[in-house]
């Protein structure tokens, strides 16, 4: 099955809102084997929106459109698809009702604007909606669907789980065998990864390998399609076996898990705590730790030492040692980590100084010199990282993900020299 | 002028990407006075590519490509244009020149297939790539512009500031008056806040009012459109008379100002310096703050004290206070605000304690019940809030947002007791 996504409003059009709806649904699509082949986003025009309508609907088997269904006069979707099929509108008692239930239950008071949700466009099905009062709605022609959903992102996924979802995956049945996995690695950039791991093309059935970069590292996607699934999974064990291999120590995970949950688990798992200080990094550490659920039972404190008296005062770094060699130098670097790890009392103590920028470097110390240095059971290490003039918030979160990484490697006991970007990938 | 933006990139339709330079390219064509009518995604796929381009060149002034300019045979946008026109591509020396010293001066080795970034259609003017390899391609037929750029964001931005804004701008002359403000809101949600401002309709020449909501307040941006710049500029002036009184002091600041960027402004300005003891918050507080450059001027030190012994060593919490009121408590957040302005020395202290969730919730203290503190010169303020159970992520960032809105309204001398969203706009 193969499908066109159209996104309708000026605010997709005119650079106010980006467009998360369409990958969203995307991923949603491809995980049930469908092809999305383009994506349309459109301002609330009638005309345009029923141009658009005609071209997806004579390319295409399936059809979904998310947006302008809001009540004011500005959202255009419904009469335009009322249009571009020479139909009237209905009034819904059932829609009318729940458009009513959902403004008492919130105390709110109802415009007749917004009972004109109820109006769905004759011949075709609807759906309540579950969170809001838009209701999706339906249209089956010459075994082509058409779908249109609200906009609002939490309501267009709760219409896809509770109703297209289990309505494609019927209309689809077990035809399709699609299989994906997920490898993580850090540390290294994707040009380099491809090196070591390669393409997977040789690989039967049809294995393909996606390089994914981010800010925290390259995580590989792999899809298996096929006619027979104990083939695709044959495949795709072939595939782990090279992925895993050719990563070496940069691998840390299977599965669609970040850098820092794999780290929890690493922690919690060994009964492990931590303690953080930041000084170029700022508290995006913490921030990236304190996102996965339950931290509170493995990270017991971090600070943000920005002035050299909060390094000496809250981390026992000498005052004289930041005066001789900088606050951004390996002994500080080395005196936070291991102050840090006394007064918390914890297992491990990460530790980052540098020059975030945009201003602040010097030709010895430019913007993007970073020192990392981590302390534990078994010593301190430090490593220095030139990143290279590419912006405050990259430098904050490319020295956070090998901050990350050097702790990574500390814990699970896997060199701690290697790794390490040093410009982007 | 009108605008059709086509994106080329398997990841933009299968859901690994989100496609965020549709939006950014629309904003800034809007601010040329260009109208974006449709912003088509596409695959790698040679045959599509050429169908979206023929239908974009059929439709409108001015197209737009970005992606599939990439080096290897998976990108196909060069082929598909070069087939549209019927022409074939030849090598330009200076290309190949600027590819040669792009490598040379990484340090990488080139392949004859990067060498392959030099081959252009004929028929198209072309530019170097100030940031990569690939070049800018630029073809006018019969008064139409299309433009083909890669799609990595960093490469795209630089051609539109280095080429495509200049040469647009040459060719739109002034005839399109089109002026823009922004104004930015915090603590207070949505509709909540267009009740005190509501539309601008009334007012000539046409002025247009969009209300952009995001985890830190509610951002109203205003167009005014017309012939004539004096009377443009006039009703500007109306408008924004309005939105400042409707607004109140939930209004914080004119122009693309971040909440944290406010916040330094004010603390610089005054010569005052910060200090936050982060619980719930997690270090999101921090991170925020050490986003704006030069930060360390007026942000001294900030903790995590994510457990109760931190709490007590860091910042002087009494441990009885902690066992009789519990960490999420309207005291413990007055102490550790308190203990962070004395142990820092600094003129104002922050501190968040609160359920994050998704667990650790009770009926009596439910996930989203938040307390934040603020300690200053004159005395200390506590508030409450109950944010509800929409996410870790969710209330760290609302938790933050209220936070900084309760600094603002202490630093500027306003009512801290108003204002503070509990729930979702």
């Amino acid at each position: 099955m193969r499908c066109w996504i159209l996104t309708i409003g000026d605010e997709l059009i005119n650079g106010l809102r980006v467009d998360t709806n369409t990958a969203w649904l995307a991923a949603r699509l491809s995980d049930l084997g469908v092809e999305v082949e383009r994506a349309v986003s459109l301002g609330d025009e009638e005309g345009a929106i029923r141009d658009a309508l005609a071209g997806a609907l004579a390319g295409t088997d399936l059809v979904i459109v998310s947006g302008g269904l809001g009540p004011t006069q500005d959202d255009r979707t419904k009469p335009a698809v009322a249009a571009h099929f020479g139909v009237g509108m209905t009034r819904i008692p059932e829609i009318e009702e729940a458009v009513r239930t959902f403004f008492a239950t919130r105390g709110r008071s109802i415009t007749p604007v917004n009972l004109d949700q109820a109006l769905v466009p004759d011949g075709f099905a609807w759906h309540i909606n579950p969170r809001g009062t838009a209701p999706g709605l339906l249209k089956e022609q010459d075994g082509r669907l058409l779908f249109v959903l609200p906009g609002v992102p939490g309501e267009m996924r709760a219409f896809w789980h509770d109703w297209l979802e289990p309505l494609l995956q019927d209309r689809l049945g077990d035809r399709h065998i699609i299989r994906r996995r997920w490898f993580q690695t850090t540390g290294i950039g994707e040009s380099d990864l491809f090196n070591r791991v390669g393409g997977l093309e040789d690989l039967a059935p049809t294995i393909t390998l996606a390089y994914l970069p981010s800010a925290w590292g390259v995580a590989l996607y792999v899809t298996g399609k096929g006619e027979d699934a104990p083939a695709v999974e044959a495949a795709l064990a072939q595939a782990e076996a090279r992925i895993v291999a050719g990563s070496g120590d940069w691998f840390f995970a299977r599965g669609d898990v970040t850098l820092a949950e794999h780290l929890a688990g690493q922690l919690r798992g060994r009964g492990l705590h931590l303690a953080v200080a930041e000084s170029c990094t700022g508290g995006l550490l913490a921030d990236t730790l304190t996102n996965v659920p339950g931290a509170s039972e493995w990270l017991d404190r971090t600070w943000v030492t920005y002035s050299n008296r909060s390094k000496t005062e809250e981390l026992g770094v000498p005052a004289e040692l930041i005066a001789a060699q900088g606050a951004v130098s390996e002994p500080v670097a080395r005196a936070m980590a291991e102050g840090a790890r006394q007064q918390s009392g914890s297992d491990f103590a990460l530790a980052t100084t540098g020059i975030a920028g945009p201003t602040g470097g010097t030709p010895e110390k430019p913007v993007g010199l970073v020192y990392l240095a981590c302390a534990g059971p078994a010593g301190t290490v430090v490593r220095r990282y030139l990143q290279g003039e590419n912006g405050r918030r990259y430098n904050k979160q490319r020295a956070a993900a090998n901050a990350l990484d050097l702790l990574r490697r500390l814990v699970e006991k896997r060199n701690p020299f290697q790794g390490g970007w040093e410009s982007p990938g």
